[in-house]
């Protein structure tokens, strides 16, 4: 039988129950049909993942009960994801695809030829919160505000690498530039930066250039969507500088 | 401008115009408001790809003239997909995204723990051929009836080596295996079988460990959705051993 995972926000500590939100208290009662005595696991990104129990359940509340810690917190991957949003149903599956390989962070980036003025931030946190619970991660991506993409170069940590998914042919093959990396083995700390469908501006590609933290990676000669292009950065840096690495 | 290339059946040689089907011709007059005289990118799988021009327009009929090859045929990456079927929405999205990821094949295997009994393979095959119209290809996947696992391992050519999404835990981290095969140089010839949610049977297992063409891959630690374990399997083997790694 399939574990039930739910993210929470409370605390977490053996036998200190507390109540479910309305919604999550619909989700295991309404749609899993599950019931009082029923076992459910629990997460916070703080506390590691708990076994528990459905302590009570009403018509649209329930409470649960940690019972019984199965993992140790643990942080994952370093790796942030900056991009370009795109459409709605795109960034649904940008939010659950980045949650699944692993990004701490995910930040909207505003740039040039950034067509979609708005992300729904509820509904972005919302898919990333939903996949985590599918994955068995013990964590939620971070979604921060978005910003644009000077302010972001601006505010970025030093020391943190940025690779930049090159849609202009010039990035070197992006197989190449991570053995690199992992050879020099420098630092843990990095992110992924997707432009939008029109691409980085000119004078956004010379920002870019100038920048010493930046290195340009090519994904092959195919054009990607934007959706595709993040996942298969995504990919590539957790098959060889992530945790897919550590068999 | 956004270059519009157009997937035909019909041999491309210069001057040699022909009608479109009435879903193209709605397309380019209805859809992106062409007309007689605008340009449009044809390519069959076989001839290359050739600047044309649309040469009569009627109301909802189109013939398009073929005036100059811009790109050669190739053959690109010899790389099969075989994977499980899912939920209709996320076959969608597969077809998409293996094509964009350059499958050469696609073929859908009935397996034990298979919930999804049908796959609508127009569906299939008019999603690949949308996908390749817009990544640049110059071919779109073969589409292979469906098979079960036994069959399509009784089928499967000699040489052509099978690297399996290992949902147990059991397979070695993805980029090892690549990039051993890579160092060892041996066949060009590969394909990747990924399975259903609820992973391979016991006999299933023992059926791909028994084989000598297998090697099982990891994916990481996080549980991969089918979808995203077909993506990631698609960009690591581009990545080292396909035409990501040419830059």
């Amino acid at each position: 039988m399939r574990i039930i995972r739910l993210h929470v926000d409370h605390g977490l500590a053996e036998g200190a129950g507390f109540d479910l939100g309305r919604q999550q208290a619909h989700y295991l009662l309404h749609v899993l049909r599950l019931g009082a005595g029923d076992a459910v696991h629990l997460f916070n990104g703080r506390d590691g993942e708990w076994r528990g129990v459905i302590a009570a359940a009403g018509r649209s509340t329930a409470s649960v009960t940690p019972r019984e810690r199965v993992r140790e917190q643990s942080a994952g991957p370093d790796l942030w994801l900056a991009f370009a949003p795109v459409k709605r149903a795109r960034i649904d599956l940008i939010a659950e695809k980045a949650t699944e390989l692993g990004a701490a962070a995910i930040i909207p980036v505003v740039t040039e030829n950034t067509a979609v003025s708005r992300v729904n931030m509820d509904r972005l946190r919302a898919n990333t919160i939903e996949a985590a619970e599918q994955c068995g991660r013990l964590t939620v991506p971070d979604i921060r505000q978005s910003a644009s993409l000077a302010a972001l170069l601006a505010e970025w940590p030093v020391g943190r690498r940025l690779m930049v998914c090159d849609e202009t042919g010039g990035g070197e093959p992006v197989i190449e530039v991570l053995q690199r990396m992992k050879e020099k083995s420098g630092s843990d700390s990095w992110g992924i930066l997707t432009g939008p469908e029109g691409g980085f501006s000119p004078s956004e590609l010379d920002l870019l250039a100038e920048n010493p933290i930046v290195t340009r990676i090519g994904l092959g000669p195919r054009i990607l969507r934007a959706d595709t292009a993040i996942m298969a950065a995504l990919v590539c840096w957790q098959a060889v500088l992530g945790d897919w690495a550590d068999g």
